[in-house]
C-alpha cells in the first residue's frame, strides 16, 4: 500500500497559482479606460490624466499588493512540496480571494472616499493574506508536506509578514468613516514596508 | 522503429489546463460589475450588494466547483503519465466544456430561478465531470498512458466521485421546473460534499 | 568559446504558447453573450438559443481548430527541443496570427454568410497553420535545434497534415462568393478530418 | 545556518512572466473591434478595414515589440537562475509596466498621430526596456544569482540591444509635436532592427 502512495507535488498548484496571478495582474489594466483628451494641449492632456486619476492610483496600489503577495506565496512554496486534498482547499479558496481584487479595486476606483469601498479593499486584501497564511500553517504542521525542516526564525518572521498588513488594513478601515485620506495613505504606505530588509534576506541568495 | 517512438508526456496537456482553468476562473470575476452605491449610509451599500447578490453567489458555487474540477483533473495527471491523440482529443473537449462555464454562470446569475437557466448550468457542469471521466476511463485503460499500476480501490473511488455530481445535477433539473429553489440549493450542497473525507486519503500524502 | 554556447531549450517558447493558447480559447467564450429569453416556456429558451446560434457554432468550430493547431504546435516541440532567434521570431508571428482568432471568429459570427467574413476567418486559419509549418520547416532542417532525428515519414506526414488545412480553406474561400454554405461546411467538415487515425500514431503511445 | 540557505531558483518569476506575457498579448486583440461592413461589396470590405486601421496597425507594432521584449526576458532568464527580494521587486515592477502596454497601445489608437498618445506610448515601451535592464544589470552584478559566468561581449551587446529603443524613442518623441508621421516611422521600423543579425547570434544554437 505505501508503494502506491502518491506524492502530489505542489507543482501544478503552483502553475496554477501563476496563471491566476497573471490574469488578475493583467485584469487590472483591462479595467482602465483610455483617458478621453479633448483638445491636443497640455492642459487638456493633464485634465485627461486627471479624470483617471483614481483609476491609475488603485492600479499601481493594486499590482504591487498584488506582486508581495504572490511573493509570499512563492515563499510558502519554497518550502511546502507537496500537497494533500484539505492543502489544495485552502489553496482554491486563496486563489478565489486573489480573484476578487481587480473587483474590489474597481470598486474603490469608482468610490475612492466612501468607507464602504475602502472597507470593501481592506477587508479583501486582509483575506488575501489570512488565507496565505492558514496555507502557511496548516503546511508547516504537517511534515508530510515539507521536505526540509523550517527554521523557527523565519517560522515568526513570516507570521509577521503575513499578519503585518491585515493588522495596519484593520486600522485604516475605522479611519475611513471619519477621515478617508488618512486610510488610502495607509493602504499607500503599507506595500512599501515591504521593501524593507526583514531577516528572510539572510536565507535568500 | 521503436527507438523513434515519441514519449509524449503529459506536462504540456496540464500546462495548457492550468492555463484554461487560471483563465476561466478569473473571468468569472470580470464579469462581476460594481455594486452601484446610492449614498454613503450602510443601508446604501446593503442595496448596492443585494443587487449583485445572485452574481456574487453564482460566482462563489462556479469558483468552488471549477477548483474542486481542476482537482479532479490534477488526480487523473497523477497516474496518467502519457498522452496520444485520442486523450489529447478528449481533454480539448474538457478544456472547451469547461470555458463555457463563465458563460452558463453569467446566463445563471440573471435568471437564477427559472428553469432554463438552472438546466442549462446543471448541464454544463454534468459535462465537465463527465469528459473527465471519459479521460480517465481511457487512461486507465491503455497501460501506454500511466507508468503506475492503479489500484482498484482508486479506480472505483474516482468512478464514485467523477459522477456523484452528475447525478446531484440530474436530480436538481427536473426540481427546476417546480420548486427552483431546491435545484439552487442541491448546486450549493454538491460542492461541500467534495469536502467530506474519502477513501482517496489516504494515498495522499 | 564554446563552453559559453547557450542551451536556449525551447521550454519557455513552449509556456508562452500554452499561455497564449489558454487565454485565445477563453476568449472565444467571453465573447458569446448569453442569450436574452423572453419568457420562461420552452418556445422563449429556443429562441434565445437561436439568437446566439451563430456565435455558438463559430466558437465550436474555433474552439476545435484551436484544439488541433495546438496538438500540432505540440508535435513541433515534441522534435524541437532547442531555439534560437530566428526560430523564436517565427513563433512569436505564430502567435500573433493565432490571437487574431477571437477577432476572426467574432467577425464570422457576426457576418456568417459575407463573403468577405468566409475569406477572412479562412485566411487567418490557413495563416496559422502555414505559420507553424514555417517554423516546423525551420527547425527541422537545423541539427542545433533538434536532438532527435526526425524520420522521412514523420516529415511527409506532418507536411501533409500542416497542409491539407490550408488548401480546403482555399477551396472553401471561392465558394464564399456564390454559394456560402458550402464554405461553411468546409470550415466544419475540416477538423473532423483530423481525427482520423493517421501515420503518425504509430509512434505515439 | 547555510545549509537552511534557500535556492529559490528564478522558474517561478519566469512562470509569472510568460503568464503575463501571453494575457498581454491576448488582450491587445480583444481590444480590437470588429470592423462594421455596411454592404457586401469589396470596396464596403476595404471601408471597414479602413476604420480600424489605426487598431490593426497598433495592435500590430505593440505585439512584435512584445515578442521582442519577451525574448529580451528570456535571455535574462538564461544567465540569472536564481533570484532574491530585491529581484523580484524589480520583476514585478518590470511586469507593471508591461501591463500598461495595452492601455497605451489603445490610446494611440485612439489618437494616433496626437503627441499626447505619442509619447504616452514612447514612455511606455521606453520603460519596458529600461526596466528590464534594471533587472538584468542588478542580477549580473550578484554572483550569487548566475550560474555561469558572463563573457563582456554579451554584456556589451545585451546593453547595446537594451537601450536602443529608449534612445530610438526618445527621438521620436519630440518629433511629435511637429511631424507626427516621423514618431510613427520610428515606432515602426525599431522592431525591425532587431532582425538583423546581432553578435549575441554566435552564442544560440
Amino acid at each position: 500500500m505505501n508503494g502506491e502512495k502518491l506524492s502530489m507535488s505542489a507543482g501544478r498548484l503552483e502553475a496554477l497559482g501563476d496563471g491566476i496571478f497573471s490574469v488578475v495582474m493583467t485584469v487590472l489594466v483591462i479595467e482602465l479606460k483610455i483617458p478621453h483628451v479633448a483638445g491636443n494641449s497640455f492642459h487638456n492632456f493633464l485634465s485627461g490624466l486627471y479624470e483617471i486619476r483614481q483609476e491609475l492610483f488603485c492600479f499601481f496600489i493594486s499590482f504591487i499588493v498584488l506582486g508581495i503577495i504572490w511573493f509570499g506565496h512563492r515563499m510558502v512554496f519554497e518550502y511546502i512540496s507537496q500537497t494533500n486534498r484539505y492543502f489544495i482547499f485552502l489553496g482554491v479558496l486563496f486563489y478565489m480571494i486573489v480573484c476578487l481584487v481587480p473587483f474590489s479595486t474597481k470598486f474603490l476606483a469608482a468610490n475612492t472616499l466612501q468607507w464602504f469601498a475602502i472597507v470593501t479593499y481592506g477587508l479583501n486584501l486582509s483575506l488575501c493574506n489570512m488565507s496565505l497564511y492558514a496555507q502557511w500553517t496548516y503546511g508547516i504542521n504537517r511534515p508530510a508536506l515539507h521536505a526540509r525542516t523550517i527554521p523557527t526564525e523565519i517560522k515568526k518572521e513570516a507570521r509577521f509578514l503575513f499578519l503585518i498588513s491585515p493588522v495596519l488594513y484593520a486600522i485604516a478601515i475605522p479611519f475611513s468613516f471619519f477621515f478617508p485620506w488618512v486610510s488610502i495613505f495607509i493602504y499607500f504606505i503599507t506595500p512599501i514596508l515591504y521593501l524593507i530588509p526583514s531577516k528572510l534576506d539572510k536565507y535568500l541568495p
